[in-house]
C-alpha cells in the first residue's frame, strides 16, 4: 500500500466515523428513539403493585407507587384483596379535573361497604422524605409550581432538596386517594385519576397513589356528571366496577403483561431531548422546551407473559 | 358624652375598620371573588364572531379570537354562513389531545366539499406583532414555555416582548385550525379543540382561532378514535354536526347569551389570586403559585338577551 493510499483510506475512515456521529447527535423523534430501544430500556411493572380495574368496556390498569405512598398502596391491596371495590362504580366525572370511584353509600350508616381488615385512616403520605433510595432524574426546563421536577422511580415527580421533600405531581393519567378534610381521612376507599389540564394545586395536599397504565380512555371519555362537582346525579348514570383485582392474584392467561419505559437511562433521555425538540417538518417552531406533565411516558404489551 | 365615652367609642370605630380590612384582605374564594363581581366585570363576546356548533348532544359556542387571528377568523365565518360545516363531522378524537372536526372527504377530489367564496390557504397567523391595541394582563408566576404569560381579551396568551410578539396558547378549550405541511394550508375548514393536558409544543405553530365557552363535555367525552392519531376509523363511528352558525345569524329566541368575566379588572386579579392561593380549609398546602392553562375563565348565562 503507497502511503497515499494510506492516508485516503484514513481519511475516508475518519469520515465515515465523522458521518456516523452528526447522524447520532440529529434530533430523533420520539418513535425513531423508541424503535431504537433496548429490552433493558423497558422495565415490568411490579405485579404485586399492579392493579386491574375491569369495567364493563375494559381494562384498566394502574400501578401503584409504593415508594412515595406505601401505607395508601397497602390499604389499597387489602380492600382489594377482600372485594372491596367489586360491584362499586365510577360516581363522580368532572370535565377537565377528575373521574373518581367507590362506595355510592360510603356515607350512609348500615349501608356501606365494610373496610375489614383495611384501615379507615391513614397518616398523610402527600410528600416523602429525599433518601438514597430515591431515584430522581430532573427534568432541565422548570416548572411553575416546584424548585425542581422530573421522574421518579417511573412517575412524574418534584422535589425540593432544600425542605429535603419530594412528591409525586398531578398530572394526566395520575391516580389519587379522595379524602375529606382531614389530613388522614383518604385511606384509598375513594380513588380518583387527572382526566384533564395538571391540577398542581392539589400536589402535596393529597395521596398520590399511582399512575394509569393502560385504559385510561375507558376513564376519560365517560359523560361528565351534572351534579355539585361532577357527581352523577342518578344512580343509573354511575359507571359499574366488575372487580379490582391485584395482578399477581389474577391467573396467567387472563392477565396484561405491560412494559414501561424506565426513566433513568440514555434512552429516556433522548425521549426528552425528542419532544424538547421535535424533529418533525411539521414543527416551524421548535419549542426548545418541555413541562413535566407533557413529558409521555410510553407502555407497550409485554413480549413475553410474566415470569 | 364624657371624654372617656367619646374615646371608647373613637376606639371600637377604629377596630370595626381595622376588622374589615382584615377581612377585605384574607383571600377568598373564586366563588365568593364571582359573588361580588359587578356587571362591568363581564363582558357580552361580539355575536358576529361566536359560533355555535349544534350536535345531536346539545351546543358548543365558541368565541373567535380576530385580535390574534383575523384572516382565519373571518375566513371560517365564510366558511359557516356558506353552511361548508353543515353535516359535516367529528372525525377525530385522540385521548388527552384533540377533537377535531371538518369534511371526512377533503383529500377525496370529486366528493370534497367546494370552499366557495372562502381560501384554501391563509397566511399564517400564529403570532402577532405587539401593539398598542393588545390588551395583555400579564400573570405572576413564570411558565415552562414563554417568557411571559397572561390574558389578552378574554384569552390565554403569551408574548416575548424582546421580539415584540405575542401569540395565543393550547389551553384546554382554545380551539385551532389544522394545517399540514405547509404554514399557510390551515384555513379554518378542519378545526381542532384541546382536550387534555396542555400540548403547548404546539404553539407558534398553528392558528388558534378561539375558545369554546360553553359545551366542552360535549368534545372532550367523546369516544377515543381507535385509528392512527385518534381518527375514527369507521364513518359510523363520526359525530355528525347538525350546524355551524354565527351568533348574530341566529333569531334571538334562538340564541345562547353568555357572559365571560373580563381579564383586565381588579376582579380577575382576584380570581387569579384566589386560585394561587386557596382559601378552603381542605388545603394543607397552598401553592402560591398557579400556572397560565389553571387560571378558570368564569362564562355564566346573561342575564339578558342580547340588545
Amino acid at each position: 500500500m503507497t502511503a497515499a493510499l494510506f492516508r485516503t483510506l484514513i481519511a475516508i475512515a475518519l469520515c465515515c466515523i465523522a458521518c456516523a456521529a452528526h447522524r447520532d447527535a440529529r434530533a430523533r423523534t420520539m418513535q425513531q428513539v423508541l424503535d431504537a430501544s433496548s429490552a433493558s430500556d423497558w422495565r415490568r411493572p411490579d405485579p404485586q403493585h399492579t392493579l386491574y380495574m375491569d369495567l364493563d368496556g375494559g381494562r384498566v390498569v394502574i400501578e401503584l407507587a409504593p415508594q412515595f405512598a406505601p401505607l395508601h398502596a397497602a390499604n389499597i391491596e387489602t380492600l382489594v384483596r377482600a372485594h372491596y371495590f367489586d360491584g362499586l362504580a365510577i360516581l363522580r366525572v368532572q370535565d377537565n379535573f377528575v373521574t373518581q370511584w367507590g362506595d355510592p353509600d360510603a356515607a350512609t350508616p348500615g349501608k356501606a361497604r365494610p373496610f375489614g381488615q383495611a384501615s379507615r385512616t391513614l397518616a398523610p403520605e402527600f410528600e416523602r422524605v429525599i433518601d438514597k433510595s430515591l431515584a430522581f432524574t430532573p427534568l432541565p426546563d422548570g416548572d411553575v409550581y416546584a424548585r425542581e421536577v422530573g421522574f421518579s422511580h417511573g412517575f412524574p415527580a418534584a422535589r425540593d432538596r432544600k425542605a429535603g421533600k419530594a412528591w409525586l405531581t398531578h398530572c394526566y393519567g395520575m391516580v389519587g386517594a379522595g379524602r375529606d378534610n382531614g389530613a388522614d381521612s383518604g385511606p384509598g376507599a375513594e380513588l380518583y385519576v387527572v382526566i384533564g389540564q395538571e391540577p398542581r394545586q392539589l400536589d402535596r395536599n393529597i395521596a398520590l397513589v399511582g399512575r394509569v397504565l393502560q385504559g385510561m380512555e375507558l376513564l376519560a371519555a365517560l359523560p361528565r356528571g351534572t351534579g355539585a362537582m361532577g357527581f352523577y346525579e342518578q344512580a343509573a348514570q354511575r359507571v359499574p366496577i366488575r372487580s379490582i383485582r391485584i395482578e399477581a392474584d389474577v391467573p396467567a392467561a387472563e392477565r396484561t403483561p405491560l412494559e414501561v419505559l424506565r426513566t433513568d437511562t440514555p434512552t429516556f433521555a433522548a425521549l426528552v431531548e425528542s419532544r424538547r425538540n421535535r424533529d418533525d417538518a411539521w414543527y416551524q417552531f421548535k419549542a426548545g422546551r418541555i413541562s413535566l406533565c407533557n413529558v409521555p411516558l410510553p407502555v407497550r404489551k409485554a413480549a413475553a407473559p410474566a415470569p
